[in-house]
């Protein structure tokens, strides 16, 4: 059975995240339906993580073994048809080794928070953007931001259902710009806990409204305690951007 | 009754256009709508032209005389805060001359028109931009594309229907860049014929395609005959940006 990693974009809205779920849609469930379609059969699709709920991906990346041995691009252009209205394009197939495991080979998660500071309602960018109603300081954002790189206890920014045996994650990268009328807050890790982005982002705009100073945040980190984070962020501005391998 | 200037962005998906339709729900009659709930009355909201159907904007224009006589800042909160569901936002308000009127004072109308060229089919940006599966040549575009820029008989790039009394018009600006993954068509000018620019996009692409030379353009603009047009583009990637008045 040839193995095929996918590249896969998403709209996170509709769904319950990517993975299977009993109790609504997921994105997992509706490329699993596309590939039963093509291949005649049902075969696990394996993504290299889980996103939440509302969640987005430009570039999710998964792998499933299939019993027909086809071209790859023929591959990623039947999914596609298969997978009808559903929000979900994978933009890349690849033959891969047996042994590629999307999930277990990844060396690198990339995040990217989209957000807007502005006083009126969103027309456009409705569910794929946080708007926050006053402006934010990114400068002090960015700075602020960097007490999450290296090695830490990140038990402030996980959520209570996380289930990672242990709170010690690296942060490889933060970053805080203002790109236009938005701020984009991007995030580099081997893996993340769950709902850690979202946690780290809700605290950097107590930091980019005047209310936490950097110190805050640091002292919010060193508390090892859940009940010292800021408000989670909403679903709406995340997106999965990359996930890196050994070969690429 | 004071006047209010409104900047308004919107997703043009669900409506005929901005012009009041009576066969379908359009922009304008959302935006009255709102009004008259603010205002206890039905106003006329004069935009500062039409956009077709599936046509967004990120700041259309338009004028409205309220028997209120409010803060500027209180009339768009209320108008946002009417508006409901809709995918319509009023970014700015502004108190003005009772002479202003934004489609007779307008100067300059902006829009942008947004193609991606990529195989996979479209998940987060669907209804926003054109997507066309193979590979266009920007800078051929971009080239062929100044054949426009001055005063023209644009009959070859307008629709049957248009009711405008000359065919003649003068573009001001016209840039094809590729920004990205997508490639971004700009056009300015002080008034566009009806479907102008979704014409002129779509014999650009026959240029990006190689289909078309750029002598090939100059000829069809020469002809002025509907007929020498390319495949009019669709809605999708089409938004106006920006209208100019003398004042700013």
């Amino acid at each position: 059975m040839p193995r095929y990693k996918l590249t896969i974009e998403y709209d996170g809205g509709p769904y319950m995240g990517w993975q299977w779920q009993d109790h609504g849609p997921s994105v997992q469930g509706a490329v699993e339906d596309a590939v039963e379609r093509l291949d005649g059969g049902r075969r696990d699709v394996y993504g290299s993580g889980r996103t939440d709920s509302g969640v987005h991906a430009l570039a999710q990346v998964a792998h499933v073994d299939l019993t027909k041995d086809l071209r790859a691009d023929k591959v990623r252009d039947a999914i596609n048809f298969h997978l009808g209205d559903h929000p979900i394009s994978v933009l890349d197939a690849q033959k891969v080794d047996d042994e590629f495991h999307a999930r277990f080979d990844a060396r690198e998660r990339r995040y990217l928070f989209r957000i807007i500071d502005r006083r009126p309602r969103l027309a456009l960018d409705r569910g794929r953007v946080w708007r926050i109603p006053v402006k934010l300081d990114a400068e002090a954002m960015d700075h602020a931001a960097q007490v999450f790189v290296g090695r830490h206890d990140f038990s402030t920014f996980r959520d209570t259902q996380c289930q990672a045996n242990s709170p010690e994650k690296t942060l490889d990268l933060v970053r805080v710009t203002r790109v236009g009328d938005e701020i984009h807050c991007e995030f580099s890790a081997r893996s993340f806990l769950h709902k850690q982005v979202r946690s780290m982002v809700g605290s950097l705009v107590e930091v980019g409204l005047g209310k936490w100073t950097a110190r805050d945040l640091q002292a919010a980190l060193d508390a090892k305690d859940r009940t010292a984070c800021g408000p989670v962020s909403p679903p709406d501005g995340l997106y999965l951007i990359k996930v890196t391998y050994p070969d690429n």
